[in-house]
This record gives structure tokens, C-alpha cells and sequence, in this order.
């Protein structure tokens, strides 16, 4: 595509999208090339799919871990971040709790007419940012225009692909009584971050999203641990649903102590206000470990020094139940059971 | 993940999605189980991602392809499919196209809030279907809900993997002045039948999407014809877009025969009643083949020999052209240029 088959270049400032920009025409090519591509060509070295339908990649051998999630956060920016970044963020993380070293992502976005190409222009440079901080290429990607009305700015559908080094097998269904569960920091600050935005609520401090790529973390834990079982974030449900999520798949029970699991002050008062439980509450920077009871300490000691991990904390074990509960032992001593996510649902967390 | 965990199963017939549905617990991991995994185990081979947040697949070795498609189709169900196949084949031809053999696909709904979960159960067995058909696998998805009125129903978005057998090399980009271009049949179907769909046209022949995997058809001749150099399907924007698109990519012209291309006779009524022009209506089951022009007979009889081309035709030549035009020999003997999609855009097409 070059550049002088277009009248004009893009009004990056006040233009907005229109059902052309969807349509397979010269509007479309020319969307792609000036902002898509612009953007994520410095990040590929070559590889994006340049005018093709899709990327040719050199395949580095070994098994494939794949992973994909749909983004429809609202508001699209919020403090900490953007649907941009958390849509390359959330898919990382997704392959590298496999275990496996993420290498690419293609990305998909469903625009509403009238939306402004300045907000996309932001978005897209912001998921340009976050692939080159994670050292991963978005190498391939569609873009469809839906009319007024029928979407809501911008949804982004990301998916990964990772290679999964021999010998690593890590999965929800892997956890055994007796092992230890850990985590990785303090919980609520996405869903809160975006919760407080859209209740306007003005905290004297505003609540910033966790929003990170977590595969650094992940590569520092297992090289130095490898007989980690279990690694999942615990996005949209929180840490509640996700650890009653692997009890489910492991066949297990799990005991947790509240006062290991920390929550940050804003969190805690806005839950507070807005009667949330924070243990529902999603997160995009944290994440379960459950490894061998014996490994526990050499794992918790590892995760601190790294920069995402450094108020990592040993929260509870594995135990065995039939019944697969998740049960808390609570600050005033007492016991209770950690349901799924019950009551209603917070929407469009990410 | 137990069925027991969930009070009552899904009501499949009358029931719609919720909000919950979208939340990330009990309700959501209850339509991933009931609706979801219950279509696409059958497919998969044991390799769906089972409560896993990504899927470990097998590495066939060899350079990998990676395409991604939004697909936005309104109406969801149309003569001859709807979006659940449209959503396969689109990203298994995108896949092919490359001259891969497609592998896997992940996928990832946003759904509107009251969306029939009987509509959400066709069209998910439909995408079932369709990856059995093509030999695909979905391996991994994800599920977001959006509240009524910010979405339409149900977006797909897919993304394919396949594995790319040494040697070969294609791309839009390799086109040369001498090559022959060859179409694999009738055009205009898949446009024309959403259209007249839409518009409600009420044509005595309904007019029938050709949507189609065509990794068969391209297996097929890249196994006798290796020399072929460019694919594309030419779906939204046309034949007209995608000659236009590779013109440009190769840095070349094009000189093509309008008697060459045939257009059946409902999609041509159906376009002289809405004043478009069949050159840039979508297909969703054809392939333009780009090939050295010593090949060309072969390439056409082995086209021939497959279901999915028994109609192909060589409709013109790759010409030097430093504008990069492409040209077209009319019905009558003069000749025009085929610009690139004008007018009236076609919105959600696919």
C-alpha cells in the first residue's frame, strides 16, 4: 500500500469514523495503514501482515499455547491505563499462566461510526506500547465499522500465541492437597479503578488500575521454581471466583486467610461505599501461584524481587473436600465459605 | 468444571443473556459449560482449553500462519449461513490463503444483553459444524456480555492458526507482469444474498452466500501447481478491491475480461435494482489465483476438479503498470478502469 493512493491523509485530530472506514474500500486501506500499521509497525520487526490477510511467523518449535479475550471496558480510558493496553495485557497474561513464552497477537477491533480517530489514535499507540514493553508482536488484524448505536466506541478482541518450553505443564487442574497458594499483591485495584470512574465517585485518591503484562514475572518465578502447578490471574470474578474456579477443575478444597490477602485503603473504603466484596473484585496485574508446600518459601522469596510481585504474600492451602469449597479464615477467627461471585455483576470490567 | 455446581441447566429454549452471563462467575462459567464447550468438545480432539484460560496445542513444526477476522454480519442468519460459519470460514480462508493449512481457532463472542440463547445455540453449533468440516479445531474463546442497545446481537471475532509446509511462499506481493490471474468462480453471492436480506427483496430465486472453507480447494492446487504466487478471497470490497489490493502490493497493473467473470443471474437483477456494481460485492467462498503464466491451463483444469471451482476462469493478466491500474476489457470491447470500492459503502457484510 503506498502512501499517494490517498486524496488526503487522515484527519487524526477531528476526523471520526464512518461506514466506509468498514467497508473494504480505499477508506478502510487507508485507516490501516495510517494509524493501525503506523503504530504497531515499530514493534514487529517485519513481521506484521503488511497488505496480507495474514502474518507468516517463524515458529520456534515445541508445543503452542493460544489464548484469546474480547475487551469491552467502559470507560475506554481510565486511571492506569486504556482498553488499548489492557487488551494486550489481558491476553499475555492469559498465555503466559500456561507457562508459556507469549511471541505474538493479532488484533481485532469493532468500531462505532462517529468515533473519534483521535481516541483511536490514542488507544492503538497505547497498544503498541504495551506489545513492545511485553516484547511480543501484533502481527495481523481486522477492523469492522458497526453503525451508531449498534456498538459502543470501541471493542478489541486480542489473541496470543506462546511457545510452552519442554517439560512445563501447568494448569487449574493441577492443584493437590496440601500445596500452598500465593498471590502475587494487594486485590481490587482494576475493578475499582474503573468502577469509581463510572460512579464518579472522587476519592481524595484516585484508584489506579493494576494493568500490567505479566510474563516477566511469570518467566522469573518458573526458572527459578519450577515445580509450580497452578498460575492464573484473577481478572473478571476477582480472586474469589478464580480460586473456586480451580478447586472446581483440581478436585479440591482450598483454605485462604483473610488477613494475608491485602487490599489497598481507596479499594477497601470504596467497596466499603458501594457494599462490594473486593475478593470479587477483577484485577489485570496479579496473580495465583500454587506450587508443592515445600517449595512455598523459596517461591514467595523469588516473587518478591520482582517489581510486579514485591507484597507477594502466602494466602491459604489446598486441602481436600469433596465439595471443592473455598473456605476463608476470617480476621475475628471465625471460618466462612467463599462462593462463586454472587450478587449482581459488575459489567465491562475489561 | 461440574455440571453439578449450577442449580438448573441453561434454558436453551426461551431463555436470553444477561448481564450476569458476562460477569466472570457462576452464570458465565454455566454458558461456557452448557453452550460453548458442549458444541466444540466434539470437534476438538480433547485440546479445547477445559477451564484453562488458553489452549497447549501441538507444534507441527515448520513457519506459522496467523489471521484474525471481526465479523459483524447483519442478519445473523442469511440464505446459505450465518455468522457462526461465516465466522469459521472467513478465518480459515484467511488462513489458507497464505498457503497454510489451518490448524486451530480461537474465538471470542460480545454478546448484547437479551440476546436468545437459542440464537447463540445455533450459531455456535453452526461454528461447530463449520470446524469439523474444515478440520479445525476451537481451542480457546472467551465471552463478554454488553448491556442492551451497545452491541447488536452478537459479534464473533476468530483468529487462526495454521502451519505453513516448507517451500512455499505466497503472498500479495509477489504478482508479476506475464502472471496469469484466475478466479474460482461466480461472484457476488455472499453480498447479494445479506443484501437483499436486508432490503427484503423478494426475489423468486432466493439468492444463496456462498460461504465456504477453502483450504481444500487450496490444498488441492498448491499440491499439483506449486508455482502458484498470490491467493485472495475476495470478500468485503469485492473482486474489484482485492485486484486493486494486490496491483498495489506487487507494484504491478492488471488487464481483466469482464466476459470472463460470470455473475449469476439473481445477483445481477439484484444489483442492476440497487445500482451496484457485482465487481465489489462481497464473496465469502472464492479465491483469486495469481500464477506464472505457463501454469495457467494446468492451474485452471485442477481448479475444475474441485467442487468449489468447478466454474474458475482465467479472467486476465498481470501487466506492467508503474499506476498501478487495474483494467478491464468490457462486454463491448472498450475498456475502463476498475477503481478501488466507490460510493456507497456495504456495511456488515461479514
Amino acid at each position: 500500500m503506498t502512501r499517494k493512493s490517498y486524496v488526503r491523509p487522515l484527519d487524526l485530530k477531528h476526523g471520526r469514523i464512518d461506514m466506509n472506514h468498514g467497508a473494504g474500500g480505499r477508506a478502510a486501506a487507508q485507516l490501516v495503514e495510517e494509524l493501525f500499521i503506523a503504530a504497531f509497525a515499530e514493534a514487529d520487526a517485519g513481521r506484521t501482515a503488511r497488505g496480507d490477510d495474514g502474518a507468516v511467523l517463524p515458529a520456534p518449535g515445541g508445543r503452542l499455547v493460544m489464548a484469546t479475550d474480547a475487551h469491552v471496558v467502559s470507560p475506554l480510558f481510565f486511571p492506569g491505563g486504556d482498553i488499548g493496553c489492557l487488551a494486550v495485557h489481558g491476553t499475555v497474561n492469559d498465555v503466559a499462566m500456561m507457562g508459556a513464552v507469549p511471541l505474538y497477537l493479532s488484533a481485532s477491533f469493532i468500531l462505532e461510526e462517529g468515533f473519534p480517530l483521535a481516541d483511536l489514535k490514542r488507544i492503538v499507540r497505547s497498544m503498541a506500547h504495551a506489545a513492545r514493553e511485553a516484547g511480543v508482536a501484533i502481527v495481523t488484524g481486522d477492523t469492522k465499522v458497526v453503525e451508531q448505536g449498534k456498538g459502543d466506541g470501541v471493542f478489541i478482541s486480542t489473541t496470543g500465541v506462546g511457545v510452552l518450553p519442554p517439560g512445563r505443564d501447568l494448569g487449574g487442574a493441577r492443584a493437590r492437597p496440601g500445596d500452598a497458594v500465593l498471590l502475587s499483591g494487594p486485590i481490587g485495584s482494576h475493578g475499582m479503578a474503573i468502577l469509581s470512574q463510572r460512579e464518579s465517585l472522587g476519592f481524595e485518591h484516585e484508584i489506579v488500575s493494576d494493568t500490567a503484562a505479566l510474563h516477566g514475572l511469570v518467566a522469573h518465578m518458573l526458572q527459578r521454581v519450577p515445580g509450580v502447578r497452578v498460575l492464573r490471574d484473577p481478572t473478571r470474578g476477582g480472586l474469589g471466583t478464580t480460586l473456586n474456579e480451580i478447586a472446581v477443575q483440581s478436585g479440591v478444597g482450598m483454605l485462604i486467610d483473610e488477613a494475608a490477602i491485602a487490599v489497598p485503603p481507596q479499594v477497601e473504603a470504596a467497596c466499603e461505599l458501594l457494599g462490594l466484596d473486593p475478593l470479587y473484585i477483577a484485577n489485570e496485574g496479579k496473580l495465583v501461584a500454587i506450587c508443592p508446600r515445600e517449595d512455598a518459601l523459596e517461591l514467595l522469596a523469588v516473587m518478591r524481587e520482582h517489581p510486579l510481585a514485591r507484597e507477594a504474600s502466602l494466602i491459604g492451602e489446598v486441602i481436600e473436600d469433596p465439595h471443592h469449597f473455598v473456605q476463608m479464615r476470617t480476621r475475628l477467627g471465625g471460618r466462612r465459605v467463599v462462593d462463586w461471585l454472587s450478587g449482581e455483576p459488575l459489567p465491562r470490567i475489561c
